[in-house]
């Protein structure tokens, strides 16, 4: 179905990834009419990702202030995908509430999950020490030699791939949102140079709207029309990631979400519902290469079977890398910039999936009252505002 | 471009692996008028091979009979590609002569290639024995821990990709060849149960033939209507086998074929000349499983790291499991059966490849001539006759 493309919407979304499309949904739902822009969405990193929730497993020393938006929004997860399954009329968009758990291999590796451990406790949250015996009732297939966990009940997952399609069937079924597939070439500004306007795609058409707002991942820095001084500090960081079928004889082969540390590297086991086990995932500052490599698989496979050895047998079925959008401080930017009717909503780094309620529904709420809610406030993109460039002075670009 | 099925063809062929489009090939060549069937031809363990043309490096205690008739196979390669190369109307089938070059990991290893050159030399084969020093001038992306190596200049690689497309296309040129993409349910026998004499297709379809070859690989042993004691013993051997891609800047990678024993085990690196790196391969008894697993690509990267750790910068562009036609003594079945008319080529294991020039020339001489050629009369399938049990006398299967 070829919908026509509306020259003037209220909104424009530069960037279909799970912000994008989640976004449009909650943006058209007000009743403000959204075009969204993108050749591929639903490709990059929301097709890659193996969807973890896991806020308190994942957390992070400094990060703080990140906790509490991936908290609230790990809390809106039940209530978000319970909206989306019935906007999407009826698609079951995968979240899972089976709990997290994460083991150590050595000694050194106990530790370092011991002293997360503290962490979780000085902040209050819920997380429980489990010896390797105890580890190891709770999955069977764990190696004999795993050295203690840690248990998280109330970190989950979401299968993204099938969040993505129960977002792209609301959007469908809404007559306020409208999906172009095509590259977004240029952002337009007002003459004055004080405020945007819409955007050029690639094939020359002009679209307008009171609101755009750019959620194009890594490649976010790389759109033209952008003041230079406002260009997001977004940056690709490569992931590879594997994906397993567990066969019926070895069902269940895990129960939840295991994350573990080998040797100090950090990974996981994501096992769905439908049988498929997700094995991620590299970090990798490789500009914007998205080859599978060699060594990026034998890593993965290497540490996966130091503590589940059971996967050597499993099939491998899917192999893939893509590309996260870095900041400098790891936290997303969201909310409006300096350049008026232009906002943010990209920098998701390793937390796009979780963060997607949250953002989707704070962006939608900025569209509607130009009020930023609170819990947003310390992710504005202005914190990365150069010193002595005036936001404001747009240099147009020339075509 | 579907071709008319002829109904009557003095030669019928089951299955089009390398083994039977070459038999079909230089068997049309001779005026004999050849139809071969096969749902899928070119898929399985010919697409998925290596094209390594190794009998001197790839030789084993026992299989000194066998020995000679892959020397004499692969001393046919050049002039075999010289004319299918003019017969497929100058398609390039890859083959070329760069040697090879068998390298060890560690002292056990070492002990095992010199074992192998002992017995090289006491068949009058040419290899010669290097330090790990003299290995590593010659291929600098070897570990520096390599420990000696035995370089046989004269075993060489052909790129089977590049040769099935000749194939195909001598084939279609050729106006006694007709390829049918369909399964052949069954073969037929006389009333009389003492002559082949066509097959039935899947479809329905039945196709009469003078003689019929069966050259079905891992599945020759499951045709219907061949007599249960004539049923060639052949079993499928599942290899997984990967295939990385050598970026201009890498280049050259690799100059020759690689082979190299990793803690006693076989693997080998084979670099095509268009930047291809094929990284083979698993010997698995997994009867007719076809999935590729973690623990198989895992034990592909581990032990190609040891000796050439370069690779993990490569992209990993193909992963594959194909299934090998094994026999009991490692060795093919070529020639007559007990039942006049039909005809087997099959059961190559490990030398599929290698073993297409010889197999489809002696094939076919049989097939013009009734004279079995003196080189191949030890690979009768009449070595496996059951004891006690009448060859001719044909169960008629039920349909």
């Amino acid at each position: 179905m070829t919908m026509p493309v509306p020259a003037r919407s209220d909104v424009l979304i530069i960037g279909g990834g799970l912000i994008g499309l989640a976004t449009a949904w909650r943006t058209a739902a007000r009743g403000i009419s959204v075009t969204l822009c993108d050749p591929a969405p639903g490709t990059n990193a929301s097709f890659a990702a193996a969807g973890m929730l896991t806020p308190v497993t994942e957390l992070h020393y400094g990060e703080e202030t990140l906790l509490g938006l991936n908290l609230a929004s790990a809390k809106r997860y039940p209530s978000f995908v319970a909206e989306l399954r019935e906007a999407s009329g009826g698609l079951d968009p995968g979240y899972t509430e089976a709990g997290t758990l994460a083991v150590a291999f050595d000694a050194d590796d106990r530790e370092v999950l011991s002293e997360l451990h503290v962490f979780q406790q000085s902040l209050g949250l819920k997380a429980e020490w489990l010896s390797g015996r105890e580890a190891r009732r709770l999955e069977p297939m764990l190696a004999p030699g795993v050295r203690g966990g840690l248990l998280v009940s109330g970190d989950h997952q979401v299968d993204n791939r099938m969040l993505l399609a129960a977002l792209f069937a609301a959007l469908e079924r809404d007559p306020n949102a409208t999906i172009v597939r095509t590259k977004v070439a240029e952002l337009t500004v007002s003459a004055a140079g004080d405020r945007a306007t819409g955007v050029v795609l690639e094939d020359g058409t002009a679209l307008s709207a009171d609101q755009v707002v750019l959620s194009a991942g890594c490649w976010s820095g790389q759109i033209a029309g952008i003041p230079a001084e406002l260009l997001p500090p977004v940056r690709p960081v490569k992931g590879q990631i594997l994906r397993l079928a567990v066969p019926d004889v070895f069902k269940p082969f895990l129960s939840r979400t295991v994350r573990y540390v080998v040797r100090n590297n950090h990974a996981y086991l994501v096992p769905r519902e439908h049988g498929e086990l997700v094995l991620g995932a590299t970090v990798e500052e490789q500009d914007y290469d998205t080859a599978v490599t060699a060594g990026g698989v034998y890593e993965l496979l290497r540490d996966a079977r130091e503590l589940v050895p059971g996967i050597t047998e499993l099939p491998l079925i899917e192999s893939r890398a893509a590309l996260r959008p870095g900041t400098p401080d790891n936290a997303p930017l969201i909310g409006p910039t300096a350049l008026p009717g232009l906002l943010y909503a990209t920098g998701h780094y390793r937390h796009g999936v979780l963060l997607t309620p949250a953002t989707a529904d704070g962006v939608a709420e900025i569209l509607a009252t130009g009020t930023v809610p609170e819990a947003l406030a310390p992710f504005s993109p202005q914190r990365f505002a150069v010193p002595g460039m005036r936001p404001g002075r747009v240099r147009r670009n020339e075509r």
